[in-house]
């Protein structure tokens, strides 16, 4: 079958170069005779790929020499129990502000493990139709970090800009954003996202830790949850998830070919606004429940009069080859995810499907 | 480059057609017109994918109907904690029997966790050249589980059958043998394997449970280390590792196409045999420092006269198109690992090799 317009959450469209460079040299990785998924996670091979992919990452993030760079399994949600399990000690306490699904995940194995607060939210009957404003948080100046959810993929909010902590360092699950703008990396403690969505395949997780934060970090942990075994070991303790991370190194790659983090948030700055611009051009049809600052700029919700024509659009749209745009199970109506991989011509093609959709059911 | 005979310990060899299979459709997966990376995995298609690799494993392991099969992240290592985070519970006392490096590693997390005994070893000044022997074994009747390592990857020493403990039951750590060869399950409360071995790339870790096990487990965990999560979420708790699992697919789907089970333990007892027999008809030459009782039918260790010839072995291996036959770090030496996914022509192949260099150098 042809190549369809993947809108999906997450796992997610990969970049399509990316895919063909695997694919043409599945069998025979970089001249070895053997697949990267069989090469020894000890070889020279690998290791030139792994430290590799580590450095572009640093590189393209911009992120300064002070962080360690792991490529760790679990997807995020292993790190909602690593982040507290590794920093918040006995007597302390940590921030969380609470945005959505994910966040409220993060703040359950924080509990587990000690005095967590929630700074702050805009939760209203279960429901996020926008990120917290700076005066309305209830900020711990002697929290050990404070939690942020950089995109809430569900509820399809961003932090726009991220919230004033002082001296607290923030810690971000950036799982559905990361590498899609530029932002002062260096207010973060901790910094991870599951690959899935803006920079590979599931089933690797990048983790940035800012060398300080190992001065607080609690000791006598299992060895696998303790970031000083990852960092001692270049993420190398055990074997690790190979061929995601070879896939994370193409996608790399092909940001850096196409202009690095500057050029992909232009793009994706575009993008957004191509969507939300003709849903706000056509408010007799399309209804983006979503405070306009708190938009996201990933995954893009929006409602159409009912449920038969959000239905309607769904199956026309798959019909048409627009894969994925039904929202999350939670809150339903239309989610449109356009990370970096979705291109701008894919982008223009949805924005006129909603265009020729909205005239036909309007 | 030409295919090489891939003698890596892991990641290792995988089946010539599993890997083309995944090239074809790397672009386009069951028609879908997406990459199996990029599918969501709550799709349809996705999900049949995990189910069809389950029931798989299942049916061709010969695991009763009385084990859940669980596909999650952090390979065998994350297993070393969380079988005693789930099951060693507060006044209990588990069995680990000592067989090499990485039961060293297991019985490290297992005395973090809780009351830990050794049952038996034969290490030696750091050296295990051989299984304990059951009239060997110091069992304790009330522990929670014994864990016994079935092969060992670094030592070439494996369970040739699996010892008596009564009623207490067997967790097996069986990364590097798993699927190689028919053993009674029902003797196992736990089972699990990291799956780049025999089962497929690295990535993914496959955990059968006995239900009764269950029952006696610990609450109050965190959740992803909680095996009740996965279970109840039938491992889609979080997203999957997607791609490692469909090469698990189209690995298992290669195993069953050539018979299944049976057809692979009569061809690894046969590749064994000719190892083996060449080591052994070959003394003033090659010498196997382990027990025969003892010996790995997966990773063949053995020693040439001295360490040059040794370091000639492996570099004219490598020229010959042998690689990976450079023991492991820790204790020298020559091992050819010989997976499921090694064929027996390849082996024969190796043994030509073997020959020939011994009557050059000899």
């Amino acid at each position: 079958m042809a190549r369809v317009h993947n809108y999906f959450a997450g796992p997610a469209a990969l970049p399509l170069e990316a895919l063909k460079a695997a694919q043409e040299e599945l069998l025979d990785f970089r001249g070895t005779g053997m697949s990267v998924m069989e090469i020894s996670h000890r070889s020279k091979e690998f290791d030139e790929l792994h430290n590799e992919t580590i450095s572009l990452f640093k590189e393209l993030s911009g992120l300064g020499d002070n962080f360690k760079v792991l490529l760790l399994q679990g997807g995020a949600s292993l790190q909602f129990a690593m982040v507290p399990m590794n920093f918040l000690s006995e007597g302390k306490s940590a921030d969380y502000i609470l945005t959505g699904a994910w966040s409220k995940k993060a703040i359950k194995e924080a509990k587990i493990l000690g005095n967590t607060r929630v700074a702050g939210t805009t939760e209203k009957d279960g429901i996020f139709s926008s990120i917290p404003k700076q005066e309305d948080l209830d900020l711990d100046n002697n929290a050990v970090y404070c939690h942020v959810t950089s995109n809430n993929t569900i509820f399809g909010t961003q932090w726009r800009s991220f919230p004033d902590t002082g001296s607290v360092p923030l810690v971000g699950d950036m799982s559905s954003d990361i590498l899609s703008r530029r932002f002062d990396t260096s207010r973060f403690g901790v910094i991870y996202a599951g690959a899935q969505k803006n920079l590979g395949p599931s089933g690797v997780t990048i983790v940035a830790i800012r060398e300080d934060m190992m001065e607080k970090a609690n000791e006598g942990l299992l060895t696998l949850l303790n970031y000083k075994t990852h960092i001692d070991k270049n993420s190398l303790f055990n074997t690790p998830p190979c061929f995601a991370i070879y896939m994370v190194n193409l996608s790399l790659k092909w940001v850096k070919e196409r202009g690095g983090l500057d050029a992909m948030e232009k793009e994706n700055n575009e993008k957004a606004k191509l969507i939300y611009g003709t849903i706000d051009g056509n408010k007799d049809f399309f209804r983006c429940p979503i405070e306009p600052e708190s938009r996201s700029f990933m995954n893009v919700v929006f409602r159409l009069p009912n449920e038969d024509l959000e239905k309607k659009f769904i199956e026309d749209g798959k019909n048409a080859g627009f894969i994925g745009l039904k929202g999350h199970r939670s809150v339903g109506g239309i989610r449109v995810s356009i990370y970096n991989a979705n291109t701008l011509d894919s982008v223009k093609d949805v924005v006129e499907f909603m265009k020729n959709f909205a005239t036909s059911n309007g």
